[in-house]
């Protein structure tokens, strides 16, 4: 013990007086090397050397005091050496478990010339190097141990180091730095990214997530199944890659869903089915989309609706359990129908991590309310929030929707408290203001502090969301920003979504209705016979499973009646029959025996970025493609030659 | 049991007295419906009606005596019905699981109308139409049992049906006959081939399996990790897909592996990686190959050939075990040398469930042998087979080689037991024949009724088989034909063939060496010296499983020193600087600080066939593509129309 203490006492001496010695690397290989570099002696005769490097016994993540005086072989990536003395060197050395702390003390060595030369080995280490080390586990010095780190209890002292791999010195950055140098620069070099803790945290964790999905699945006599990447073309495919073949003119196309395969699955039979699917889409690469992303995907026969949300709710439940450590239940899985979350939340995939409810006030006021609906959403404390950001919200509303004059905001003083009603624009002229005033404020609590929003829009709902849902999450992140509203990183919120309009107007105005989601969505049966006289009112035995204002999957009961079927497409949807022609598989699947069916896919890449934490879903995927769906590694999309695209049958347009 | 025993003689008696009535369907559904169908009232009743139907209380696969008289509801698809009488009718329902007898008898209905309501129902059942049946579990009547269904103890008698769907009665075949049509219709209607019992158990072992291998590996701490599907397109790509995007002459390319991926996975530090990943190679499709693939992929670091072998044959003994119940230990994975396997049994991928060994007999008549090597190979019981069968296959070599004179095959019969050396074209002349054929004769085991090859081979093993070995195969499927030979369908012998050439003349002649299997394989450290002196005899560090003479897996350990691997693009393959840059980014990973590392890669659609038995990979996929690459089930790949290829700036070829 007294030695120890002595020794640190020195080291800390030592550090103090000398500023870290930061290593000159002597090996200069550029990072892709010329054919001119190093003789073929000098690198063969290295590969020769090490061709037999021990195996390693340990990885860096797992060394503590129990293996204390045992040896060890250690492998894995050299940070910067840091030299105290000439006497004692410190090497960080990092796999994917963990770091470990190498140490070198020239005390420890059995000759001063074999110290010399192992002082040499690891002074000639450039960080990122890839070595095999032979060492000693010795506990760390008193004073020196390191709580944060799994290994901080401990040091390897370095009998014998064997340099596997030299990094080049002219990486472009290291893994281990606080400051990162720009997404862009990353992703090019994503082999040196990846090996930072965060990502390798990530894509392990995805490993973990996907085996807990597969094994869930399994458990409940699900059947993977993988159905094809080359699939058809479409006429209408707008958003798809296409594959051209050696045929002349024959193209396959790459599918955005296995939808229409996995309905035939159970045609045929194959009554539970998944698969960890990749999906292509081929769109403008907005904020946080892949070309190729992957998907949970699944379909049951013989179920309702309900069986299938039972089993997504177990198997989101072994997620978080695997993954996160929390336990949820059947109640963390409340149920909505869209109307209700467009009504309350502005939103068919509502935040309910908080609440500022949007409430129907035409009642109260009907003349206001003209034929629409009369909405009052209260802010709590959004008095406090500044001018200039509550006047960018009504900006943004009128630039989005034209019409300022149906969406009004009043701040909540002791002077308008009991008169805001008839200072909006909207409702100052109603003859109910006076009499509804009170009312209004007991049932909505409104308060001194508070911001009011009055609203009147149209009565029939569509889309994703209204505009004062989307005011509501617009204060939601001013509120936050301004720490008037806290929500948890770790408060999850799902919620089913339920009974959509199965149509809904086409606003490209080619058609009078598209299908809400897709053509195959099944409506509830008892509005069957809205289907010719109010489309409009038909729901579809839709649902969708929302997280905290995402939307993390979506599924449907479908159509199982070749008839049916026939009649949206034709009746309903106006598609001609060249349109339709394409889904004659599928028509003649349902018609040869086809049960009751329905099914669900969830975002996998989404899904694991919420799980990770991330801002992005870039970072739950190994390799993922960068703005305009550039692959920075390999530099794709890329070029090919006349005489390539011959091959195809195809030249580039003029 | 009186009673029983009535009713089955009566039974007996009626099914001896009149021929099965088949049943003739009213339901005239077509298999693509026309909108001009039946009428919207007809179907919308019908789905309303059936909305809410019951939930399945059990499978067609489960139900035995235990159950004997309890209400059960079935789902599945009605076969044929057998109508014995008016009074009594077979119906058997089948699904994934099984198939249990339906029965309805008119003296168990309550009423006389509640029977003919009934009746009429079933009845009007069309072969595989979707059913949902209340019924209760009866034992069969005495002698009626049948052993070989797992339901053969039961029938169950009908209280209700339900039918969820009709199916059209212009089916193109029923799944459930002996005779099926040709496999060009059954994979048109993949859906309906799909419910035969073989493919459904095929597909679900395939489940079963990768589900085997996950868990394998993820118990042996590897990470699955998803690559990217839109690779780069690659100059001399000449059997990659490319894939077309909307920025006009820009174009991503299917990974034929994710070969590249996983090295730089390996540079990240994902030190154990897996995938079960799908490929794409645009071939011409010869017998039994797809134009997308999968395959079991995997690697890892700071290892050697053993330790992935070892992996290897883990997983592999777990996927036997669980899928054939079959125990393999470590002594059923011999290795051997490509040498070995080539001069031995004439292929890089030796069938050695039967022996027939090639012998190298140069030393005896080294004058014969010429420079090169004279090879004999005895089969045993050949001169049974038929002389122009033994013809054809000298025919076959003269075709592929050309010179005759190399080959020659005698019959031993008693006159020429003692004989044949001299009377072989290639070795009559040989000053050492006499002296020889005794030895011979004793060595090889040679007999009467057996037919020996003779052959003259270059020294220089390269490629994946001689002569002598083609003729070997030839023979053994000759000998099984006649009944000579026997291989037991079960019988499953593996072998890891080793050292290959790391490089092969390049046949085209466009270079000199092409690489054996691809650029990316390690040589032998010993062997490093010989890169610029010997190509030809530089081994690699390259591993094939082989099974029952075919190649399951292929691997090696990787380069991973950035100057060995350019020194081989460069001055080994003397591909061009325009035709390496397109490695940069591995070169620039290996530079980075890369540890050493390997992998393997598995067929899984030729493992599974092997699995199940089946003649094509097509039998254990779930939607295989045609000859031509055809996708018969959605009849693709198909036209663009010519504003679709405008999208990707492109236009067809005149």
């Amino acid at each position: 013990m007294f030695r120890t203490a002595v020794r640190v006492r020195h080291l800390l001496t030592l550090r103090t007086l000398y500023p870290t010695i930061r290593f000159q690397p002597r090996c200069s290989r550029p990072l892709v090397p010329l054919s001119v570099g190093r003789s073929m002696h000098s690198w063969s005769s290295e590969i020769v050397h090490h061709g037999e490097f021990p195996e390693r016994t340990h990885t860096c993540g797992e060394l503590n005091m129990k293996e204390n005086g045992k040896p060890v072989v250690l492998c894995g990536w050299a940070q910067a050496v840091r030299s105290i003395s000439n006497d004692l060197l410190f090497i960080p050395l990092r796999d994917a478990y963990g770091t470990t702390q190498l140490v070198f003390r020239t005390e420890n060595c059995s000759s001063s010339s074999a110290a010399d030369a192992l002082r040499e080995k690891i002074n000639a280490l450039t960080p990122e190097s890839v070595v095999c080390i032979k060492g000693t586990v010795r506990s760390r010095p008193e004073g020196m141990t390191n709580k944060e780190l799994k290994t901080g209890e401990i040091e390897v002292e370095v009998n014998d180091v064997l340099c596997l791999n030299t990094a080049a010195t002219n990486l472009p950055f290291l893994p281990g730095k606080q400051k990162m140098p720009k997404e862009e620069v990353r992703m090019k070099h994503r082999y040196l990214d990846l090996r930072r803790p965060e990502l390798q945290r990530n894509i392990r964790t995805r490993s973990v997530v996907a085996s807990t999905i597969r094994n869930y699945l399994n458990d409940n006599q699900f059947v993977e199944v993988e159905t094809p990447v080359l699939f058809k073309s479409t006429p209408e495919g707008a958003r798809e890659y296409v594959v051209p073949t050696r045929n002349r003119g024959q193209f396959y196309a790459l599918p955005q869903s296995p939808q229409q395969h996995k309905q035939m699955l159970m045609a045929a039979g194959i009554d539970r089915y998944y698969q960890i699917a990749r999906c292509f889409r081929d769109e403008d690469l907005r904020a946080d989309r892949q070309p190729e992303f992957t998907q949970i995907d699944l379909e049951m026969s013989f179920v309702k609706a309900k069986d299938i949300q039972n089993i997504i709710e177990g198997m989101v439940s072994a997620i978080w359990k695997k993954a996160l450590d929390v336990s949820l239940s059947k109640n963390d899985f409340p149920h909505m129908t869209y109307n209700e979350a467009m009504s309350k939340y502005g939103s068919d995939k509502p935040d309910i991590r908080f609440d500022m409810h949007i409430n129907d006030i035409s009642k109260q006021l009907p003349t206001s309310a003209h034929s629409g609906v009369l909405e009052c959403m209260v802010v709590k404390n959004g008095a406090a929030l500044k001018t200039s950001d509550v006047r960018a919200v009504l900006q943004e509303y009128e630039s989005q929707n034209g019409d300022v004059n149906k969406l009004h905001s009043i701040k909540i003083t002791e002077k308008t408290r009991d008169s805001w009603l008839s200072k909006c624009l909207i409702t100052r002229q109603d003859p109910n203001v006076s009499a509804s005033q009170n009312g209004l404020n007991e049932e909505l609590q409104v308060e001194q502090g508070d911001l009011v929003y009055i609203h009147q829009r149209p009565k029939y709902l569509y889309g994703g969301n209204t505009a004062l849902g989307r005011v509501r999450l617009h204060m939601s992140r001013l509120l936050q920003e301004a720490n008037a509203l806290s929500i948890s990183p770790n408060d999850y919120k799902f919620l089913w979504i339920e009974s959509f309009p199965l149509f809904t107007p086409d606003e490209a105005g080619i058609r009078t209705w598209q299908a809400t989601h897709h053509p195959f969505t099944a409506p509830y049966p008892e509005d069957l016979p809205l289907l010719e006289s109010a489309p409009a009112k038909v729901r579809g035995q839709h649902y969708d499973l929302v997280l905290n204002g995402m939307e993390i999957g979506g599924g449907s009961i479908r159509i199982h009646y070749p008839e049916l079927q026939r009649f949206i497409f034709d009746k309903v949807l106006e598609l001609q029959p060249f349109e339709y022609k394409r889904f004659d598989h599928l028509l003649e699947a349902l018609a040869g025996g086809c049960p009751p069916h329905g099914g669900i896919a969830l975002g996998f890449d989404r899904l694991m970025s919420i799980i990770c934490g991330t801002p992005s879903i870039r970072d739950v995927i190994a390799f993922p493609k960068a703005g305009g769906g550039k692959d920075l590694v390999v530099d794709s999309p890329s070029e090919l030659t006349p005489s390539q695209l011959a091959e195809y049958g195809l030249e580039l347009k003029k």
